[in-house]
């Protein structure tokens, strides 16, 4: 008999894993897929240029992450960052963000100061904010109506990959009280954006993975059923059931409840992940044969407050000379995205690249994208997001363990929530959790 | 091989069953439970007193309901209406809604007319009303913050069983336009409360399984897989694997989601199934010696804008001499309740009902409560709601076939969607669909 399960090989899985073997306790992981990583992927081009279909970035703040970079050998470089970055509102290509846009998120941060991030439910203003969606509070609150539309597509959209009127003031402002705020959230330089892995965050999956040794993650076992009592817990896979003393949740809430337990979980705790959906992004990677929009001075970084694409970014590499452009839309963008045909999407992200950097955007080698919302072990990017009016409600119900079953996923963390930096931080929390309890 | 299969045997699925069944299909209904009726559940008092835990009433348009009711020869009674009802507003029990409430219900009528109910999203108005939540349109159309919460309780709680901060203005609309309105709607005679079915909506249910035979329903199969190609389907259950040519899913999309489909679901159909929460309600049935109210001149109904009940009403039968004061409770009452001690809740629904009938409430024979949110079949009700902002964009999805797999249950009715007359729809129009493409 195992001493503990961890469903999901994804990073918080993995540091779950780990926290545990550490403590003497026999662990194994129950992975869905044939490899590690969850939400993290990397693709290498035939010439090697390196793309992240999934998480990208580490921050200088970012702990946890940073350790296990250290730990484990591996190499970062600085995110690409030569020139000027744009702002596209009202038609055109500008240097600047609308005038009111500072004191909006200056007034955010404050908002965000008055939360603890591991109960934002007992602020005083919690029920009310919760009822209030970024949208609205945008509309209200903005100098004029460009400013909340680039607002909420930089927030909801940049931060959380939903439309500004699906979540809600609450939720948002806990998500940058997790995330130290906007100075820290936002910008590429100082910020959560700052540095990449060499090989992606998928090599810190693997070198995770391979410290955990050959035996312990077991591959193709997606976790449908969860038996569990005072004594243990039992999970069965598609090849075969485990036992263990108790057992860590390491996938997002939403898919957490499409595992069947038995007993059933308690009402509120399933209320929680039928109101915790998957935010909705389409994250395209355009490869040029070289970065040509750093000759004309410009970063490839921008912010749209209309068009298709939200943001764009310089995902090139110090060891790639081709050039990578990488777009960024959500929520309602994303999925007008998503029904397209290829060709007419792939027109549509072409034209507003070229509204960033120039008609030259239109002629890539290679357009590259994976939809995580229709990848059936991971139903959207970049993490779940309560609904206005549930974190208010159900957001006690999102740690809180039932017996034997610990809850992890970046989701679930108390600080950088949302990003790879949380997801080991909520794995090392709840195996904690679990080994108070053994 | 089985023609055809049905996911649930509530009346939805039933309807469908049948319709297949009518059509010449060899159909295979799985259930999960060893009962049919899904929502719909009567508990007989030990001296023969009918409660309706689940759904109650059916209404006189809700004309598919009604053909089956004379089908099978079910009875029907009235419900109880011997009295005055009452409306708690501002502290005090009084006689009339707040002034200003009827206008509000006017202009809300004259917005469903405008939709479509089988295609909401498509209304010139769509996107706009699903972005405002039901809460901040009335707060801000409301001639008073009194009627605005009055209002707010009784259609997102009495219709949905929601907070109104949870349901967007569209969806609400959408359901009044389903419903026919807030004058087919609400009222108890002439409307979708006037009468219930002597053994309750669960004969319906349990003549609907009769008439299908002995050896279609097959009980404790909960569906947990389905693979699906061109050739057909396999649903695999606890008790084994069924093939069928088709199949009618008949479970709410937050069940439907939960079930593990090969190949995987488009992103925007399981978009849609995260996006669709139940709701969630607590129904009281308090038991007395007698209908002591009605000596009063009170009819036992009650519609209230503050304090843990939102409504009440007289479920007595003629046929019972006993009193039966049902309380409703919805959104963040209900979960408020849910989240109290046993005897802690007792105290807060007896006084609650103390105030719409007097201080003999506080002594009931008996309390009877059943919780759908914590019952792993059904997970809420009355029914699933798309949360805020996900009508418009994910709505498509709601019924549109997947190949071989069909969607019944009452949210995908085009007509009574939320109530069995709507589910009766949805598993006709699910099982003629499938017709259409065998």
């Amino acid at each position: 008999m195992t001493d503990a399960l961890v469903v999901g090989a994804g990073c918080s899985g993995l540091a779950a894993a780990l926290s545990l073997r550490r403590a003497g306790v026999r662990v194994r992981v129950l992975e869905a897929r044939d490899r590690v990583g969850g939400r993290v992927l990397t693709r290498w081009l035939a010439d090697g240029t390196q793309l992240d279909l999934g998480a990208q970035w580490i921050g200088p703040t970012q702990h946890l992450v940073n350790a296990l970079v250290d730990r484990y050998g591996l190499a970062t470089f600085p995110s690409a960052a030569y020139g000027a970055s744009v702002v596209v509102w009202e038609g055109a290509r500008r240097r600047t963000e609308p005038p009111g846009a500072a004191r909006v998120l200056d007034l955010l941060d404050t908002y965000a100061a008055r939360l603890d991030p591991a109960a934002p439910w007992t602020a005083p203003e919690a029920a009310r904010w919760d009822r209030t969606t970024l949208g609205d509070w945008l509309a209200a609150t903005a100098p004029d109506p460009v400013t909340a539309r680039y607002l909420g597509r930089l927030l909801a959209g940049g931060l959380l990959a939903v439309s500004p009127d699906q979540v809600s003031l609450l939720a948002l402002a806990s998500y940058l009280a997790s995330g130290g705020g906007t100075s820290s959230l936002l910008p590429t330089t100082g910020g959560a954006q700052q540095d990449r892995i060499v090989g992606g965050p998928a090599a810190l999956a693997e070198a995770m993975a391979a410290a955990l040794g050959p035996e312990v993650v077991r591959w193709g076992a997606p976790v449908v059923a969860i038996e569990h009592d005072e004594a243990g817990v039992v999970a069965h896979t598609d090849v075969g059931r485990f036992e263990a003393a108790a057992v860590v949740v390491a996938v997002p809430p939403a898919l957490a409840g499409r595992i069947r337990y038995a007993p059933a979980l308690p009402a509120l705790r399933d209320g929680l992940t039928q109101r915790m959906p998957m935010g909705s992004a389409w994250k395209t990677h355009a490869v040029y044969p070289e970065p040509f929009w750093r000759a004309d001075g410009l970063s490839g970084v921008a912010s749209c407050a209309e068009g298709p694409v939200t943001e764009t970014v310089d995902s090139g590499t110090p060891t790639s000379s081709r050039g990578v452009l990488t777009a960024f839309s959500y929520g309602a963008q994303a999925n007008a995205l998503r029904r397209m045909s290829g060709p007419a999407r792939r027109d549509a992200l072409l034209d507003a690249l070229a509204t960033v950097v120039g008609p030259a955007a239109r002629q890539p080698d290679e357009v590259i994208e994976y939809d995580w919302s229709a990848d059936p072990w991971t139903r959207g990017c970049f993490c779940g997001v309560l609904t206005p009016g549930s974190l208010s409600e159900y957001g006690p119900y999102l740690r809180a363990p039932v017996g034997r079953i610990h809850w992890a996923g970046t989701e679930t963390a108390t600080r950088w929530a949302g990003y790879l930096d949380g997801a080991v931080q909520a794995g090392e929390r709840a195996a904690a959790e679990l080994l108070a309890g053994l």
